[in-house]
């Protein structure tokens, strides 16, 4: 049987990964944050759209410094996610808190987390301003990297334990995968 | 040791959900494709952003009828958006590839599927034209639904396993989970 579902829609299209957002501002103090609402959106030219409520700490950052990076924890790091996603930047330093260490990024004045697995590294491409909510804040992908022991073409499932978010404070990790092949169909 | 990487940058971004979009004509022929760009972008209003090629049919639908339907299919059903991602409407009827069965919707004319576990009906809000290779399809949702076996105020992760895509026709899911508690912090 189906029950209808009002608010939490959104946590329908979850499991999303748990991503963290870093940010700099002209002070020089960097921040990270904790989002899901993260996607590819073009291939050519490499974009990538992030929603963002405007009152966030990061999203003033963000149009500050015109650049931001994305970087990708594994399972292990769920705790980081959790208190990078619970407190804010303007009154908490996250990184200490969450045992995070930022360290220099290869195109941008943002800064990439070391403990992460993987890295995005974008400047502010444009922001769309809905009436909504949050905003989508337009990336453009400068540089990207990736533990060379993890990800090939995409992510080697044998080797990654992914961070995922179902949403409620609830993380969880991929161990049963298959690549499906065209000939069994 | 860290790799640079380029157009899989997108990769870099997954795994992501296997969703499955329906939508219709106006000569009644339902459609189906599968998808991952897709995320959340506003609780209040209730928004949600799909990437979409302006050369796939079920974009010209989308911008035909006004409507589409989300729906969540769990790991069991990977073959089905395998397929219903590598073959076009316009030449396959891929309910009948995939067995996949479109019943009536509650809100919109797009058809929902009777396998999937939730469903969410939207009317297409408005299309930003990025220039790029995907454009953004801003649906405004009319109407949700899950199983309530599986979706409380989010995915029960005992009873439910999502489908969750790498990229690269691999697919997984979640087998370990946890909830974070404040106080562990």
């Amino acid at each position: 049987m189906y029950h209808e579902v009002k608010t939490n829609f959104v946590y329908l299209l979850h499991p999303l990964p748990g991503i963290l957002i870093t940010s700099i501002g002209k002070n020089n103090n960097p921040n990270v944050m904790s989002a899901s609402w993260i996607t590819p959106i073009s291939i050519n030219p490499p974009l990538i759209s992030i929603s963002l409520r405007p009152e966030r700490y990061t999203y003033e950052l963000i149009k500050e410094t015109g650049d931001f990076a994305i970087n990708i924890p594994d399972y292990s790091l769920r705790k980081a996610v959790f208190i990078c996603g619970r407190f804010s930047g303007r009154k908490v330093n996250k990184f200490k808190k969450a045992n995070l260490t930022p360290i220099p990024a290869n195109k941008i004045k943002s800064p990439i987390i070391k403990e992460c697995l993987a890295h995005i590294e974008c400047t502010l491409e444009k922001i769309i301003e809905l009436p909504a909510d949050h905003h989508l804040i337009i990336g453009r992908v400068q540089y990207a990297q990736a533990h060379e022991e993890i990800f090939k073409n995409t992510y080697i499932p044998e080797k990654f334990k992914p961070l995922l978010y179902f949403g409620k404070d609830i993380y969880g990790t991929i161990e049963t995968f298959e690549q499906v092949k065209i000939e069994e169909i």
